[in-house]
């Protein structure tokens, strides 16, 4: 595996006032498709000790609602000591990307004060899920 | 006016399960942000088509929940020729900088098909929001 | 058709601090449930002039969060002259009920400010999705 | 004191397509409304062993966006042997209510699987809470 391709309900609660997908909304598909990247890469490995330090997300394209799930794709972006980032694509019906994101996340110690190194087996886990076109430094 | 100083007010529902301000919920609070920002500066100038084309920020430091409102700051960071940038800062309780974020919004056209340039006046009012040490190219 | 048997994607954004699905969300599971019953049932005759004017909600069983789409009941309880109730079941993991609820909907006029009869059209299209113990007034 | 009147910020994210309130929004505001009600009756003796079991509410006017906050009134409805109900109105900016609500409180033993009775520090609190015309049965 390298990408996840994976499939997200919308809800009208997703919409605003304009009747779109509200910009705040695209990072609740984002945190459920993180979710099921860590069921698929990490499962059983993953602990709520990594927690999202940045987000950075594009909207390319207005988002409509629709009753079909929406498709995203999620991958293992770079991996570095204690941190990692994941890099996201959210399509529109006709398949067409309309957002483009990255969120990083960082492994912190048990108190949650301090990060600290990613253990070995998530390091393996996680190099299941880069990109092709990834660098590990 | 460079800087707005304006206040939010918290939710129970903007925890998640580990008892802290959940990363999307952010999100919220700097949108909650722009229209107070926004009221302030363009008041009678601003309609729904200007839109938000990007997001970035920063998680510095968790944030948890107060009764009292927090504490966040916006300023307009650049302005383009169909865009501009705002900047915030959310603070904790203790007035320490829980989160940074860049929002970059476009001035769409009547039918939102395209971007157009920023209205003179409206470049004028958010001129009066830029910050000290941000550029206008 | 009596019930329409429906599914629905949960989200980790679904929950509260105590790791269970939060009360209010509830709310919008039979929100979109609602939507899915009304495309089955009225779809060409739905507008946005039927508002809700009332909800009640049992909580019958703490609800968990699961990958798998949870399921849900959702019927025509009663049609009135100008209104007409929805009673839902929403099942946990197991099967269980974990909450029924029923909303109230109004058939607003053109510009919202009173109710006005159901349209015949509607009103026969409602009738299939009666619940066999139903009764209409 | 009997009623607790309270403000609530209202947020652009509590609209829908339609520009007003959504009905879930409500039962947000119901639930902070309830934790500024217990801070205030139940300071130091409020558990998370409180859950809601049942929320009702009618709409009974449509709910736009103001930028100033709205008005929210919070008693005790009744007083139960396990359980306590909270009734709320919430009213527009021009001061008329736009929903009544009651919301059933149980208290559950320390692992969540039964109900089991105030306690009698709880219950004299809630006591102060109860509205002039409401019955402790």
């Amino acid at each position: 595996m390298s990408r996840l391709r994976t499939t997200l309900e919308q809800r009208y609660a997703d919409l605003d006032t304009l009747g779109h997908v509200n910009n705040v909304a695209f990072l609740t598909y984002l945190q459920e498709g993180r979710l099921k990247l860590f069921v698929q890469l990490l499962r059983g490995s993953f602990t709520p000790r990594y927690v999202v330090v940045r987000n950075e997300i594009d909207y390319v394209r207005t988002l409509n609602f629709s009753l079909e799930p929406l498709q995203m794709d999620l991958w293992i972006d770079t991996i570095g000591s204690s941190s990692f980032t994941i890099a996201s694509e959210i399509f529109d019906a006709d398949g067409q990307v309309a957002a483009r994101a990255k969120s990083v996340l960082v492994h912190l110690n048990e108190d949650g004060t301090a990060s600290q190194p990613l253990p070995d087996d998530v390091r393996v886990l996680l190099a299941h899920g880069l990109d092709e076109g990834s660098n590990t430094p």
